[in-house]
This record gives structure tokens, sequence and C-alpha cells, in this order.
């Protein structure tokens, strides 16, 4: 493979409240996945989010969430299919209208938080949210963590979609991502970050927790914006994937 | 004039709460604005009401309002201008993605409560909300109250405007509505709101609470929905209009 | 047993939003649970049911539920113990100073909606809330599903309780609840769920849908306010307990 | 005057966003005022937030706003009267039960942003303001812009009234501040502000924008809790209090 996706979260901030380093991270990645006010964001945030997205030349994509700003998104909220389908259909609405109105267009939808982690998880809401980005613009790319339910959906769906994969977080057996909760979800080194990057790009494998080697497929790395390496680290990791001739550009558009 | 618009305020319910009469008033109006999740409604409620709108060949307008769920879009807020051109972008936005999701389209824009009064009297505010209504779609008709700011901005932005007239208000020798503070703000007595829109149509003039005629522009009715008698008298009004030979129907578009 | 509870959710409606009959309901209730704006309620409507339910000298209690108007609190969120036991304080001390301020004290707290089910069944979360009920004000009676982790969680912290039941609601011979997505999860006749009320109370037994007896523990019944004929059967309810003797009001005070 | 009361805006923090350097702050001030759930805080953050204030022995004080986490308060909203005293007692009720779950007690209450500015100006408002407080405990002391309608009010109501002058704001012939929207509004020359404050305490007066004196009463002085230079601010000025013989301490406790 010569070319991969870097994307990030970006335009969490609400209100008074700011959140990440979207000004410094965007130079490093190929495609922002803006909140759409649910979790995070709201209308002036997502304006200056998306002009920023398009001083830089990075894809636009929305970020739908669970409707709940206290929590950021990150609690688990026992919504059935069909709201999924409902509010992740008005969040892209939200945004590609914000970004229209600068002249720009939507890329990508990548639900958020405790949305990505349950549709990953639940075929019925994954479709749900599948049809909705398909409902809403047949062109979306769909990204979604690589081997679970989000990807079966889009691509049962019709969308073209983008295996999502991580550069610091560890991986089981299975392909699953290790638990925030166990010891050792978390790669701190930032070589090691980059190498495991590299290793799935170029070999489409992953050294897992139990020692073993798994297929995986990698077509967008998410770079955490926030704390207080990201901007190092992406700053790095762009320019380590350039060294080794693969490309950082936004996929499938 | 041969034709003219009624319109109602719709889709208001939000959650488990319900406010309105929306299936018995739709088949009497021609369009329809639909509250956009600020003031009131919900992404699931957007839904159901844009296909009943769809059902009876309603047009449909986004009913963009402030961010005030408990106050239900009627306090006046500070905002900007530009907070204003912002909520209005992300409102019709998350509504022409839900229109657009059943094969829908948007007719119009119509600004809710307290952000319509305050931009009828705000000429910075009213420009903001046109230009917004613009850039996320210069083809949508720009709803506002007949004579006011609203409308002078429609025009000044290149918009085609509607202007409204209210059936069971009461006008001032200035042309501007009764406070509804003041006695006789509202008419109550459904024949004579059945004539005073007649006038405004046959005539282009009303009578005022002074007792003088004023000229007034009338392109759209709107009709309320709610309340004990309203269903009833929207049935009435449509009739006393196509006896008459004036056609019901949106327009401008 | 010659007394027993009867308790109903008010205060639910939210702005210009009316949910509920609780003029209706009052007079035949002792003890209303009281929304406290986190699924339901506001500042408004807190302050006008509390005058109401002082009016009819029904106990005044806390009704906290999961931060989701939109979804009226019913759908389970996935909180932390201390974000349970953070949100019970916030919301009984909002309507301790309503009621205060207004000359009443409160009597109780019983949880509402997906935050009474996820706790009924999660000991960690039923003692987290028990605990911020204790530590509010450890006087307060703590009213949850009789048999399930919340009574055990009061009586482990020290708190009064009083075990609930249902009169409209059927059993399972494990004394559970059948699960509203159950067929016959509902009693619709007056009369027979009159019945099972009366038998609970003078006999501690309730017959289940597998035909068997099971003990329950009753010392308040749950009263919907809602539904067309909620107020009826309330006051029958009340009639018949009180033609067999048995005194209707609160307990434990 | 021998003694003097530091105050500041504390627990602004809501969920995932933070905001102000709450731990850093406390050492220097003699009272808290903590946002309550509307304008900005949530019940965990007033939780955390009390156990700091009580860990500096500072006084707890409740600053309820206008519902709108959104606009940080900051944006005037139409409320009436009913619905200020309504939103006041409601957010001093919930800070006072998370303050009482910790063995704490309430201090005082001071209206934060568009509230404080609205009723400073606004004499219906403020009286219902002063009610709310009074109602809820009538021993809890009235922050309020000194010479403004909160002052009156609260004396009217029989409160405990503190006089809130500003280090850091200039000051007009009349008294009232300088608008923000003006030039020279704010001090930002360090040894300038703690002068101004020094002044107001000893002599009673403060140099207005216009070069004459005006007398101003001046119990406790407000402290900015964020940016660059606020705790080493808040650190010199009490340091130059001190150092003049001037105590500082929470009054009318």
């Amino acid at each position: 493979m010569n070319a991969i996706d870097l994307n990030s979260d970006v335009g969490e901030s609400y209100g008074a409240y700011t959140i990440g380093n979207d000004e410094k991270i965007m130079p490093y990645i190929s495609s922002a996945n803006i909140a759409c006010g649910f979790h995070a964001g709201d209308a002036h945030v997502m304006r200056e989010t998306v002009a920023r997205a398009l001083e830089h030349s990075v894809a636009i994509g929305a970020h739908p969430g669970l409707p709940d700003i206290g929590g950021f998104g990150r609690r688990n909220i026992d919504i059935s299919p069909q709201e999924g389908y409902e509010l992740v259909v008005y969040q892209i609405g939200a945004l590609w209208a914000i970004a229209k109105a600068q002249g720009g267009k939507l890329h990508h939808v990548k639900p958020h938080g405790a949305l990505y982690n349950m549709a990953a998880a639940d075929q019925a809401l994954a479709e749900a949210i599948a049809n909705a980005v398909y409902d809403v613009d047949p062109n979306l790319v769909f990204y979604g963590l690589a081997g679970s339910a989000l990807i079966a959906a889009g691509k049962k769906v019709g969308l073209k979609t983008a295996s999502e994969v991580f550069a610091d977080r560890t991986y089981q057996a299975d392909g699953s991502l290790t638990s925030r909760r166990a010891p050792n979800a978390l790669i701190t080194d930032a070589k090691e970050a980059s190498e495991q990057v590299l290793r799935m790009i170029q070999e489409g494998k992953v050294r897992t927790q139990q020692g073993t080697d798994v297929k995986i497929d990698a077509q967008t790395v998410c770079i955490h914006g926030d704390g207080a390496h990201a901007v190092a680290f992406a700053e790095q990791l762009k320019g380590e994937l350039e060294r080794h001739g693969i490309t950082v550009k936004a996929g499938n558009s």
C-alpha cells in the first residue's frame, strides 16, 4: 500500500469550553472527524473547524455521537437502532450545511465514542447507522473499527468503507482492541506506536498482546489530537510514513 | 391574487412530550414549518413530521429557533448576528438531511418565536439569518413578518420571500402586530378572522385597531395548529378561501 | 396491615410541555414522587407540584432520574456508581429547596425509570444511590422495588425503606416483574388490579404468571397518573382499600 | 476596615471540559462562588469543588446562572422575575445538598454573569432573586454589585448583603462599571489593580474614568480565577492586603 489516511477527532470544543489542539494537529492529518453538537461541538465550533479543515485541505467528516454533552458521548446509552439512525441523519445534515455554506463538502462519517463502540459490536445498530449515512449521501465513506460490525454493515449497505486502526492501542489475539480497563491497553512509546502502524500498513498484521500476529485491514489511522505529546507524535508519524514512501491522504474519495 | 399559502408550525413534540395536532392540521395547510431540535422537536419527531408532510404534499420548511427547549424558543436570548447565522445554518442542515433521507426536499425557512420576533425588528440579525438561508440553499423561500426587517433582509440578500400575515392577530396603524400583552391582540371570532384574511388577500389591506386601513402584503397566512378550535378554524378558512376562488398552495417554488 | 401508601410519579411536565393529570390524581394518593429536572420537570413545574402536594397533604418525595430529558429517563445510561451518587444528591437538594421555600419538607426518595431499573439489579449502583439519600438526610424514606437490590441497599445503609409493588404489572415466580416486552406484562382489568393489590397487602402474596404464589412485601403501591383510565382507577383503588379497612397514608414518617 | 473578603467564581468545569485553575486560586480567596449546573458545573464538579473549598476553609457560595451551558450564562435571556426566583431556589438547593453530604454548609449566594448583570439593573428581578435566597435560607449572605439593585433588593428582603467591587475593572463617575465594550474597561496592570482595591477598602472611594472620585462600598472583591496571570495576581493582592493590616476573610457569617 502506498497511501494511508490519518484521521483525528476535532471540533470538540463547546461554547466557552476548549478541548484539543485543532489548529496544531491539522497540518499532519488527512481527514477530520468533526463533532456535530450532540456529544461535543456547537454550530460555532463546527463552522470554525470546517474553515480550518478547508484551509489545510483536510477531508471533512461528520463525527456523530450520542446526545450527551455532559458525558462527552462516552457513556453507553441504550438507544434503539431507529434512534441511532435518526440521530446520525440529523447530525450529518447539520455538518453538511455548515460545510456547504463555506463551499465545502462532506467526505466521510465516523461515529463517536460510545456510539462507535456500541455499533462495533451490535450488527443491528451498525446497520441502522450505515443506512443513515447511505440515505443522506451514498458517496460518503464510512469509517469504522477494522474487522467490526461497523465495517460489515457499511459494506452490506453499499457504502465505501475505511477500516480504522489505532497507533496507540494494543490488540488481542482475536483482532479486537485491548480494553482500556486492562493494563497495557495503551502504547505510550512513540517509536513503538509508529512501528505498529507501519507494520499494519505494510504487512497487514499486528502483533497481539498474546505474542501472536493477527491480520488487520488498515485504511485509516486514528491520531489523538489532545494530550501532551499528541501533536509531536502526529508530526513524527507522518514523517515516518513519508520516509517509507507512504503518502498520507484521505482515501476512497 | 388567486392563490395563497397557509402555513403552520408543526413537529413541536419532543421525546415523550406531545404538542399540537399535526396529523389533523396537515390536510388544511400548504406549507409546514418544522421545528429543528433547538426550541422543540427532535430527530425522531422531525422524521415523522417530514413523512406526514410528504404524505399530504405539504411543502417542507425549516423552523429554526433559539437553543431553549425549556422555554420553547419564546424567550429572547441576546445572541449576536453571527450566532444567529450559525444556529440557522445548523438547523436547516439537520432538517435537510432528514427530508433527503425520505426523498423529500426543503421549500422554505421560517424563524421561530423569539428568533422571529427579534429579527423582525433587528436588521443585522435579520440579514445574518437571511444570509444563513442563502448560503445553505439560495432557492429556499424566506418566510417573515410582512413589512418587517426579515422581509427586507431576504430581498437584500437575494432570496425569494413570503410575507406572512396572521388570521387571528390584530394590527396597529403602522402595520405592526398588536402586542400580545395588549387587550384585543387576538381575534377569537372565526368569522372575523376569515374576513381579515380574505381582505388582506383580495384588497391588500387590513383594518387596524385605530380604525384606519393599512396596506399589507399577504403571501402566506399563519394558522395555529394547537388550541381547541385550531383544526376547525383551519378547515373553515381553507373552505372559505376556496369558495372565493383562492387556491391554497405554497408559493414561489 | 391496616395502612398502605399509594404513590404516583408527578411533576413530569416540562416548560411548554404537559404530561400527566397531576391535579386529578393528587386526591387519591398519599405520596408524590416529583421529577427533579433531569429526566422531566423543571424549577417551575417542581414549584407548582410541591404546592399541589402541600395542598392535598400528600407526602413530598424526590424522583431523581438520569440526565435525559429527550428520553424521559427511560434509556439506560452506563453511569458509574459515583455518578449515580452525585446526580441523586444534586436532585434531592433541588427539590428540598423548592419544598423549603414553601414551608414543606421532603419525606422520601424514589429513583425514576432507567435509574430505578438499573439500580434494582445492580448492588453497587443501588448502594451509591442509598448513600446519596442518607448523606443528604438520613430520615428520608427510600422507595424501591420490593425484593430488589434497592431495598437491600437502603437497609444496609441504614435508611427506612418502603417496598414498592405495582397494581397493574404481573409478576414472575421468582418475584420479579414480568418484562414489559413480554405478553401479559400489564393488568388492564381494574378489578383484577385491585384484587392483586388487596392480596399483596392482606396476605403478603401475589399470584405469578406461572400460577404459583410468591411472597411479596408491599409497603407502597405505585399508581400511574397518566393514561386514559388512571384517575378513575386511582379513585376506585383507594375506595376499595378503605372499604377493606385499609387506610391510605404515607408510611415510616 | 480591617478585613475584606476575596471571592472567586469556581467550579465552572463541565463533564470532560475544564475551565479555570480552581486548585491554585483556592489558597488566596476567602469565599468561593460555585457554579450550580445551569451555566456551568455539574454534580461531579460541584462535589469536587465543595471538597476543595472545605479543604482550604473557603466559604461556600452558590453561583446560580441562567440555563445556558452553551453560552456560559453570559447571554441575557428574557426571563420573568418568577422564573428568576425559581431557578435560583433550584440551584441553591442542589449545592446545599452537595455541601451537606460532605458536612459543609452554604455561606452565600452570588448570581452569575448575565443573571447578575440583568438583576443589577432590574429591581423586580433583583427582588425575586433576593426572595429566592431568603426563602431557602435567610442566613445566607447575598453578594451583588456595589450600589446596584441587587444590594438594594437584598437589604429590602432582609438579607445580609456583601457589596462587590472589582480589582481589574474601571469605574464611571456614577459608580457603575465601565462597559466591557468600552476602551479602558479593564485594568491590566497588577499594581494599579491592587491600589484600586486598597483605596476602595481604606477610603471607600474609587477614582473614575472621568478623573473624579466616587464613593464605593467594598465588602467583597471579585478575583478572576482564569487567565494567564490570575493566580499570581491573587497571591500578590492577598499579600498586599495583609501587609496593610487587612485580613482576608469572608464576612457577615
